[in-house]
C-alpha cells in the first residue's frame, strides 16, 4: 500500500463481562483469550500483513502501554500515544488523527480495535486496502459485518445506494447510524438485508477527518491541535495535562458518523468477525468437538457433556464436567466461575457487586 | 456401661465416588469432609461418649493407620488392628472378634463404620445402650435405619415378631436380610413399613459372632484363632503372612448375618444418619440457605442458583455461579469436578477412566 497509509488501534478498553480473567490489571486484550497470542498480539499481527511497524500506532493509557511494548517489541515507542484519562472514541480518534496529521499531511489511517478477534484474515486484508482505495477519494469508510444473528448488542449501518466509482468490493453510501435496537427492532434490521452491524473500524484521510472534527466538534478539534502543534516540543506534557481533563467523553460514532457528509460502508460478510465481548461470544469464536465442547488450557474429561467450555488460567488443570448442557467453567486461579452459557453477559453483575462490596483483590 | 463393652471401628475403605476429593492417599474417612472434624474423627467423638479410649479398636491398613493416630492421639496404638490386605468385612469382624476374645472372654462388641455422619449423637448413644441391652441375651443386633426414600444404594433388612422381652427400645427379630434392590422392588420396601436399611452397624457378644464363624466360615474362624493366637507373641506377622493371603473376600452380610441364627434388629427412625457415599449424599447432610444452596470452604456469589454445592479444598477461594440448578462443583486444587447432582454417582466412572488412562496423580 502507499508509503501515507497508517493503522491507529485503540487499546484503551476493560471489558468486565469476560471476568474473571480480564481484570483491571489484565484488560482483555492483553490476555491469550484464543491460544498462545493476545488478542492485541494477533491484532498487530494481521495489521503487520499491511503495514511496516512504523505505520502501526496505538492509543492507550500508560499501564497498558509497558505490557504492549513487551509483548509487541517491534511497534517503535513513539508510535504510542498515551491518554492521560479515557474520553471515548471521538477523543481517541482526534488524537490520533492529529498527530498524524502533523507527521504526514497525506496520511490516511485505518481505525483498529485491540480486542476483536477476525478468523479470515486474508479477507481482512483485501477489505481494508479496497476500504484504503475508497478513502482516496475523500470518504469516511466503514467496515460493517454482515449480521449472523439478531444482535442487540452491537449499533447498525443502514447502506444505501451504491458508490458511483467502482471498486474490487462492493462499497455503499451509508444512509443512516443506528444506536444498539431492542429484540423486535434487531430481528428487523437482520431480515432487512441493507443493515451491517458497526464493527468500529474505519478508514479514512486524516484531513477528512479533521475536517468533520473541525466542523462538528469545534472544541475537541482545538485541543488536539493544540496537542498535536507541541507533541514535538518539551511542553508536550503540559499542553495535554492542561486541556485533556476537561474534554467531554463522547463516541466516534454519536459525536461525528452520524452526521458526517460522505460516509461509505464495504459490508463484509464471511470475515469470521468477533468483538470477543463476554463468554459466550469467546465460545463462539473457537472450534468445539464433535459433542461441542471445548477445552482452553485445560484437559478435559466430560460424561453426557454438551456445549460445555471449560477455561484455565493454569495450564494442565484436569476439568470433569459429568450432565452439563450449554455451560461455561473458568477457572482464573483465585476465582471459579460456573455459568450457564445464555446468561454469560450476567458476569457484569458479579463485578457490580464485587465492586459495590470494595472485594478489590477480585477487580 | 459394663468394662466388657467394646467399640470396633471398620476404617479400610476407599471412596471412588467422593473423588476428587477423596484419593487413594487421602480416603474419604480422613477428611473434614462436613467441617472441622474428619469423618473418623467424628465417629470416634461419637463412641468416646460411650466407651473410654483403651475400649474402641480400629481395624485399618497400615498407611491410613498413621494418619489417623494423628487425627486421635488417644487411642492407644495397640488397639490398632492391622489388616495387611482388604478381605471384606468378614474378616475384619472375625479378626478383631477373635483378638478381643482373646483379650477378654467375655467381650461385648459394637462394629462402626468410620465414615458414616450421624446428626442425632443422643439418639445413637440410647440406641447403642439398647443394642447392647439385647446382645446381652446372645443375639446378633443390626441397628435398621428407617429408610426415607427408595434407595437402590443400600441392603434392607426385613423385622419379623417383637422379641419377647422387653427392652427400652422396640426390638424385633430379622426375618430375612435383602440385597440392594431395584427401583420398583425398593419402591415397595420403602412402602411396606417393615423394612431398614442394614447400616453396617451391629453389636454382639465376641463368643456369639465366633460360634457363627465357626459354624458359617469355618476356615476364616481357624485363621483368626491363629492370629489371636500368635496375636501377643513374636511369630505375629508370621501367621498373618501365612494365612491372611489366601482368605476370600467376603462381607458380613453375605458370609454370617443372612443364615445366623438368632437375629435381631433396632429400626432407627430420625437419627439423622447417611453413609456420605457420594457428592449427592454429602450434599444432603449440610444445611443448605434459603436457595437450597451450600458452601464449603469458599466464598459463594450466586445469581439465579438454586440446591447448588459449591465445595473448595482450598479455603477461601471466590465461588461463582450464575443460572445453575442441581448442580455440584468441587474443586480439589489440582482437579475441578462441576457435575449434575442426580449424576454424582457417575464420578466413579472418571475415576475408573484415569485408572483405564494410568493417570496415576489424580488417583
Amino acid at each position: 500500500m502507499n508509503p501515507h497509509t497508517y493503522a491507529v488501534i485503540m487499546a484503551g478498553g476493560g471489558g468486565t463481562r469476560l471476568w474473571p480473567l480480564s481484570r483491571k490489571e489484565t484488560p482483555k486484550q492483553l490476555l491469550p483469550l484464543l491460544g498462545k497470542e493476545t488478542l492485541f498480539q494477533s491484532t498487530v499481527a494481521r495489521l503487520e500483513a499491511l503495514f511496516p511497524p512504523e505505520r502501526i500506532l496505538i492509543v492507550t493509557v500508560a499501564e497498558q502501554a509497558r505490557v504492549m511494548q513487551e509483548q509487541v517489541p517491534a511497534i517503535p515507542k513513539e508510535n504510542y500515544l498515551i491518554e492521560p484519562a479515557p474520553r471515548g472514541t471521538a477523543s481517541v480518534v482526534a488524537l490520533a488523527a492529529a498527530v498524524l496529521q502533523k507527521r504526514d499531511p497525506q496520511a490516511v489511517m485505518a481505525i483498529q480495535t485491540a480486542d476483536h478477534h477476525i478468523r479470515n484474515k486474508d479477507l481482512f486484508k483485501y477489505l481494508i486496502a479496497s476500504a484504503f482505495d475508497v478513502a482516496e477519494k475523500d470518504y469516511l469508510v466503514t467496515l460493517g459485518i454482515t449480521p449472523t444473528f439478531p444482535s442487540t448488542g452491537y449499533g447498525y449501518i443502514q447502506q444505501g445506494e451504491p458508490l458511483p466509482d467502482e471498486y474490487k468490493y462492493p462499497v455503499y453510501m451509508v444512509k443512516r447510524f443506528k444506536e444498539k435496537p431492542d429484540e423486535a427492532t434487531a430481528q428487523q434490521l437482520l431480515q432487512s438485508g441493507d443493515h451491517s452491524w458497526n464493527s468500529g473500524m474505519f478508514v479514512w484521510k486524516t484531513s477528512a477527518i479533521m475536517a468533520e472534527f473541525e466542523r462538528q466538534m469545534p472544541e475537541l478539534f482545538k485541543v488536539v491541535s493544540a496537542i498535536a502543534s507541541a507533541w514535538d516540543t518539551p511542553k508536550r506534557e503540559a499542553v495535554i495535562q492542561e486541556h485533556w481533563s476537561g474534554l467531554k467523553s463522547q463516541t466516534i460514532d454519536y459525536g461525528i458518523m452520524e452526521h458526517a457528509e460522505k460516509v461509505a460502508v464495504l459490508p463484509a460478510g464471511g470475515l469470521g468477525w468477533s468483538d470477543v465481548g463476554a463468554w459466550d461470544s469467546l465460545f463462539e469464536v473457537l472450534l468445539p468437538d464433535a459433542n461441542g465442547n471445548v477445552a482452553v488450557n485445560a484437559e478435559h474429561i466430560e460424561i453426557d457433556s454438551h456445549h460445555t467450555l471449560v477455561y484455565s488460567a493454569n495450564s494442565g488443570r484436569l476439568m470433569v464436567t459429568i450432565g452439563m448442557d450449554n455451560v461455561i467453567v473458568v477457572d482464573s486461579g483465585d476465582v471459579l466461575l460456573v455459568c450457564k452459557a445464555d446468561q454469560a453477559q450476567r458476569v457484569r453483575d458479579v463485578v457490580e457487586k464485587l465492586k459495590k462490596d470494595k472485594q478489590e483483590k477480585y477487580l
